[in-house]
């Protein structure tokens, strides 16, 4: 098991002196101690509508969104991030769930053929602060999603400017999502772009940058991932999860993220909770496992297999 | 009849806790302590101008919009949704009436070929609770419209959710419409579509969500409605009553939305109004027999029939 | 003579307790005690710039803004109605004019061709009501227009109704200027459409509505405007004079318009600033003699003539 | 020597109580007790970029922006009207300059074929009495440019309603310089238009409003402009000086401007400038004779030639 | 040496009285008592995204953000130009690096010919101050790139204007980036065009402006940028280091802006961070003696060799 010592969190110097201890608190609790970030992605009920919870190969559990709630409270996770209405609504059972809200969200209808994409933020740092306060519940961090080359750039790195800013003052861990699309951008994955991408959550100070793992034919996404990891600096980086895949290859992807790239954790959604309970459950401790618990693949696959 | 306890009501979590007893006071109130929401709707004076209040088949009696207060006043319902300005001028003659603020509206007048549909909002949250307070009415709660899919999606997501985690803090319940609307959208009564704007609902922390009842070839309506019951997890489905239709075959929809589908509720409008006064309680009554007092088709008939 | 009682004017709720005294004292003074509004618009100036005060058939009095506070003096009006600028400049030498200050205004070089049309809000209600205060004009109450059916509906609708809302808190009187306007409006003078545009008027708490006297082929208008007079409810609905008419038709046109459409009034603007100092006092007064004092057309001509 | 008395000043009425006394001082002192304005513009460094200051037939001290508060101090003028940058980096060395602080301005790169012109508030009324007050300068009032006929006019309409109202709360001076242009306009000297332009100067409450010169084939200018000048009421008339020409005739068609057409002053920027600071001196002396000492042409000419 | 006196600093007069001593202490330690800038740019992570940092021929190190503040800790400069976020999470590690936070950014991904540039604002003064005062680092400045002729420069000016007057009251140095850019731009390096660009700067009150180095067929780059020096007046042009060069021809650049055509610093980041540290540092040093300790070509050269 990795672990950090509480000396060693460099606390970004935007954080005052009076929320220094609760910033600390939360960055050694979303890691579980170890530096590393295991986020549970449940936010696509907004990013993909249904088309995640309910259809051919996806258990009927799903589309229950306690689902996520049972999940994330019954399994090893670094944090849950979904949406405060779903926070709001579920959290009264599941308060020992760590949570991070996930304060912009758009729908999938609209198109970048259409439109570039823009996704508005819905609550801002004070109100998710307050929600913390009033709630009592174990929120952690706020999570914000950037289109970089959009159209609407400017408004997205305005207000995840303004979010990373003001979440620090109230102790609040801060992940960007930050994927390039729009009419602009040819190629989402392309190493090089990952790696714009993942310098500019550094600049914009977050604390975990989630990206696309990249894809370049006839290269080894481990090794050309690494240009992204180390452009970002201080900030870390985690690897989108991706569409649903077998357990094995997956966990291994994942593994060779962390030990060949020098990513520091994953964000995972539907290769969790497009499966039933039980199975689910064994996938975010097999995740948890190699993530911030430091275990081979085949300790995480014996975790999945429930041996 | 139905009914649900004080205890059972699952306070969402940003409602503080100040104004918590307000919020359970409301719920009960506004379900009439059923659970159910009966959601009389009078809103169409902006939404579709005045074709549903005047011409071929529309009793004179409705042009005028006391009308309107009238049926509320003498029937039962769950809440009445018009626009603050409506209440502002009646309420004083109707004091007993349970009113819902509906805090957005857009005419029909501006198509969706010509341009994506926006409805803008026309107060915030502190306006209508001041409004409450100074006007001693039963303000029970606020009622947005978004339209999923438009090209000014992130404008209402944004709106609703600020209105939303703001009309909490004043104890008031909060009703979104949600219609998937614009040149992204094919088919506007997809039971998959409408499971997601159910559960961007649930997303968005709403207590009851209002859709269009899914259609698809060869399927029962009641049935594929269930997905979108499901996917809106705590957030409470309501179905809109849309065009005017029998009032018996009207009867059984709602009745199989509720027992079938698993739906909280109807919001109907013109069903109601387009009838001549007393026809028009007669009907209000029966569609209040089904949703909250569980009765039959046939004695919500029998009521609809004044026997 | 027409009159209603204080205790009969119903007082919209959104008034608070502390300036219902002020609305109601407004609103007979508005009204002249009668309940009707007789509104002299003198707002062209920005509207049409300079068509209507300088040109062919246009005396040339009318160039010089005074020619628009001379009358309103020396007249009997209801309200004079122009922007704050004029007030501003005017008013210290025409202190005993009642006045409205008309908040929003565009000019007509743009043409719906180009572009649907947008009036912006020029001030609110507060500096409104400042304004009033500092000034110690009587200041009664305010006006603003709507575009209805134009692709900046969403805006103007959300001003009137802050507008409304705002400026009841001051108690001043509200009016709304509703026009159909834009590529999405075949025919702005549909009175079924009218209707929508006062039913519009009554959702937003407007106290009066003024909108354009309706035409259909082959009907009498004073009939077909019956529908928009109703579908306002308890706002009552005004009606725009247009461009200058011979007197004796105009004022059987006002007659009409009040004694079989049921309107509470109108707002003549053009029909009386271009005329003669002398001219013009004459046609306010015998519009004041039908609109208020509930004269006949026979009164009012006597009154027009000087005899 | 034209003068007007104190007493004679109509203050506009938004102007507080408080702020009576400074408007009074500032308006004697901006027309140097004539009722008149000679206003000397020294803002094309961002309306025309480099192109006034520098090139052939520009003297080279033009280039230096020194050379505008050099001409502004050593010269007779009413007021010196620039950026509020360069009163800030100039006006320690020349504190005696009266001083108009012009708040929007935009380059002339986006020609109106590519898109209509929009100017953009670059400080409020609160700044720049701020500003006034901390620089301890004789900021006697403020300018804004409206483009009339633009798409844009909606913000700028707005805009300078606001500016106006919140600088008489600080007994500001108020200049607005309304220009017809964009796509809409035809021709921008047509003096209906003109006028148009000018009584729009009036409903928005501006104490001076700066036009362009009417020209209409075979039409004399000065006759022309008289429409303009009545349609302003009380809001005075001054008019741009242009581009260069000699100094005889731009003398003589300024006379005309005050003395046929009853314009109350001038602007006028780069027929003074573009001089060496001698000849520019005399110029400005020679202007100010003809605006505020009501001098003949003959003995301008005097002046400007330094007998 | 070069070195200038506090007295002779013009210390701009919308620094009010209360920020004057931090002002002059500012400009005197950005200047190094020199007068004149050194200014490291490193903004480039969002700017050019990866671009600079990862390729061929650029050092493996540059991939690391530390490297950027490794040269700034070892080598003489006048001031180290980044965004916030990489200030605030390696501050900590260099303490002693004088600091500029650029406050607003874009990436390249969206190219001229899709859409005109914008870049907004992502921190305002006040926030940058408050990280000044929380973080304990010298930050002395703030800059701001303005696209002019963009079809956004309205929205830029304005924000470059409130940011520099806000600025000023917490004594922080202004720089501006200015870039002529747009579909209406045909010819970005005109010295004509810069010369506009380097005048609105001073109109905006930047204390300091940087601009591309012209260039003209057949002209000296130093003789022709001297308009430009010159037509900012006051307010002190610095000149854009470019893409990278080798190092003799890149330093007698510097020199001949410096001596030739005005200059009163230089602005330089490829040229010396994409080299590894050793000869970063040299590059820097060489840089500053030139700019800073007014040193010759040969002298520069010998620091850049290390002799």
């Amino acid at each position: 098991m990795v672990s950090i010592r509480e000396e060693d969190v460099k606390i970004p110097l935007d954080v005052p002196l009076s929320a220094r201890a609760t910033y600390l608190k939360n960055y050694m609790e979303i890691t579980r101690g170890s530096g590393r970030l295991m986020l549970f992605a449940g936010d696509q009920k907004v990013e993909h509508l249904n088309d995640d919870f309910f259809g051919e190969g996806i258990p009927e559990d799903d589309n229950d969104p306690e689902h996520l709630f049972r999940i994330a409270a019954r399994s090893k996770i670094g944090v849950f991030a979904t949406q405060l209405g779903l926070i709001a609504r579920y959290g009264m059972d599941y308060p020992d769930v760590p949570y991070l809200v996930k304060v912009n969200s758009k729908s999938n209808l609209v198109e970048t053929e259409q439109m570039d994409p823009f996704s508005n933020l819905w609550y801002d740092a004070e109100q998710v602060a307050e929600f913390r306060d009033n709630s009592g519940l174990k929120i952690l961090g706020v999570g914000y999603t950037i289109y970089l080359g959009s159209e609407f750039e400017a408004d997205m790195l305005n207000q995840a400017a303004q979010l990373i800013y003001e979440s620090h003052r109230y102790g609040l861990i801060t992940v960007l999502w930050i994927y390039p699309r729009g009419a602009a951008v040819a190629d989402e994955k392309d190493p090089h772009l990952i790696a714009g991408a993942t310098g500019v959550g550094a600049t914009l100070n977050a604390d975990f940058v989630k990206v696309n793992y990249p894809k370049k034919e006839g290269q080894k996404s481990e090794e050309i991932f690494k240009e992204a990891v180390m452009a970002a600096g201080r900030t870390k980086v985690v690897c989108a999860g991706g569409s649903s895949d077998e357990c094995e290859p997956f966990l291994k992807k994942l593994y060779k993220q962390i030990h060949v790239s020098g990513a520091q954790g994953n964000a995972t959604g539907r290769n969790i909770h497009q499966k039933p309970l039980d199975e689910a459950i064994r996938t975010c401790n097999a995740i948890y496992a190699i993530t911030v618990e430091d275990a081979s693949v085949e300790e995480a696959m014996k975790i999945y297999q429930g041996k």
